[in-house]
């Protein structure tokens, strides 16, 4: 196994399932790990079992992810690979929608994607280095009924990532967008025993984002979507 | 040529170089044309040329974009047509972009096309009738370098008008989105002598608007692109 | 309505149910129209209610096409449109699939579209004048399962035609893609009394081809999609 | 590093750069590698190199495909994996293209696909068991101007692929498309000096093909795009 080319994670939004599979599953290839979430105590487990550190930090406020990349940066850890997980919905028929839960969805789903991209990034380009990885969903690629907010934030998600991946691979930051495309197996959510492998294992996804870190700049990917085996697309 | 299905328009954005030529086209084709913009005194000479009503209205305001439609309803002027014109953007490199101008190019762009359309779709939907023609443009379906905020902006618009484009079709509203992929010729942008139609005409982009209005609804498109003959795509 | 700027228009395929309602909204609106199917027979109901000229031809055979357009060129009648819509599919499961039926329906489908377009463009081509129009399906865009064959043929058509608008535009040459995303009414297939408008009526698809032809060059477009109201997408 | 779940590839076309990137890193993992093209003389360095069978056959001949599996299965060595790299190409403009080559563009590029596939899903099927992968270009996903074949043929495979993709997975059977979408480093063709890394190193694909195999089922890729970091797109 070839030597990761990165020193340094920072995930966002690490209270996600998927988060805690790609902090260990970076921490076994010898990154040190960072994570940020909106709320530390979530975090506790997690923290102690990879012993990494962990700051609180909601990602759609510039104030707070402009102090905590000048936390990282005053604690010589300033991140080479940055994973974005945020995201919020609401639901519902149009006409039922609530505006001010609608602003949210973009702004955790997006907005804060930018804001933490931009601090991220400032720290990359000197260095021509660093990769720049974002959680999508279904949503960002199909807008399903009765869930227009969630499809407003992720293709914006998805769009901001690839104008910044033409705008940024020329000066040697792959930035990546993962299309999570189903249910994500949790403590929460278990498949049928029937229906083994129906929802994806967040290992199973940890996998392709490490492979993506793999990637020899002469062949990266910008999009990669995952699904279950039986999912139906 | 069959009468329109449609009775009454409005036109959000009216300010934009192209609702001018949407306004005069519909008004051609029987309809009631309202035009609504951020400042009314732009639209004096439309207002004038075409004898309709304007209403200020700052679209990415929940309250204005409620009082309007108060105001029309008051008028008995509620539309079973509405455009949404309004976009907004800052560029740059993704370093340079200032937060401020990003979130307000994400809430003009795309959150006040949802309040729109909420606010006229509870108005269409007990009719089960009506039509929401969104503009989009290149950003809409490719996000180029240096423009990040413009993308995120206009893939958020399109996500948003193709969810509620499979919630509301089966109840009778045609929601469609128009990707205006080239500049439009206007007033401040003409097109170089050896090069013509190297810009879109806006009376040659409101036959596609609508044409689209035309469309019974066996056949109903919801998304249709227009670029000039010698644009690159 | 303004005057088209084109004069005569070729349907091959013209079996296809779609053709006859094409057919019969082009004369009404000035066009000369000629037919070409596999088999005459089959037009005759056709060419006795518009009173147009018809021609025997195989629209996958070189020789047949050459032909064809020989004639039209010996009648005085080269067309500056053209419209292709054979289609031909097998389908099930792949292992099961014939092979002399999958390629069959690659040929139809797509090469066939290749030898009808290369002789019409070439006659287009001095005068930089004409419109070719590919008729697509869901197909064209999503390959659905158990389907293989025909996705490969649709896909195959698409993106022949994508390449040639990009080609052809600048030269003053107009090529559409239509992506028929439904059902048609038929005299064999009628849509249920409960389900009105569920299948595309081919008068109602004629429109947009009809309009396609009415868009000014400064806003071309290059694909459209059609659907029932109803229809899942 | 987890052992991969196959034990044995077919690849078919390897007589392009690509496979003796891909053959090498999946003999390095363990994987039984025979090789087919239509001329084993081509591949007698590999051969030596990695210890190999190599079969001679054309893909886009069916009685020659069947003949090659049927060997395979003689020699008890029916693939579980199979990649599907040949492709043919003639370009030019739309009017000076010779059928005869448009034909073959689209026989070896996307019918030999079905060909090759058809046979070695029938021997992963009743195991429930199995990987095919299919190497596309930047012509799979736009069809470029003056080179319609090409666009025609690789738009054909991708509309396979995706089709049994929906098919198969479900099934078991893994089948995943990658878009190439940049030049590949060969003998023949060098990158400039001071473009370091601007063409796609074949052993950094072969990454990715491999990945592709060590995914969980719970989280599948059907598409993978890869492209030098400096290539626009």
């Amino acid at each position: 196994m070839a030597e990761l080319a990165y020193k340094s994670a920072l995930i966002v939004g690490a209270g996600q399932g998927l988060s805690g599979s790609v902090a260990k599953l970076f921490v076994g290839h010898g990154l040190k790990v960072t994570l940020a979430a909106r709320s530390v105590d979530d975090l506790a487990p997690l923290v102690e079992e990879i012993g990494c550190d962990a700051f609180a930090c909601d990602a759609s406020d510039a104030a707070q992810v402009a102090k905590l990349f000048a936390d990282l940066d005053g604690a010589g850890a300033a991140p080479d690979v940055v994973v974005y997980n945020p995201s919020y919905r609401t639901r519902g028929p149009l006409v039922d929608l609530d505006p001010v839960e609608v602003q949210r969805t973009l702004t955790v789903s997006a907005f804060g994607g930018f804001l933490v991209a931009q601090q991220a990034v400032r720290r990359m380009l000197p260095k021509r280095h660093g990769a720049v990885l974002f959680t999508g969903a279904s949503a960002s690629v199909k807008g399903y009924p009765l869930s227009a907010p969630f499809a407003m934030g992720k293709f914006a998600l998805r769009g901001f990532a690839q104008s910044i991946a033409r705008e940024l691979a020329p000066q040697g930051i792959h930035v990546a967008h993962f299309v999570i495309d189903g249910g994500i197996r949790s403590a929460r959510r278990a498949e049928p025993a029937d229906k083994p492998d129906s929802l994806l294992d967040p290992d199973a996804i940890a996998l392709s984002y490490l492979h993506v870190l793999q990637q020899p700049r002469s062949a990266w990917t910008w999009e990669i979507e995952l699904r279950p085996w039986v999912e139906k697309f």
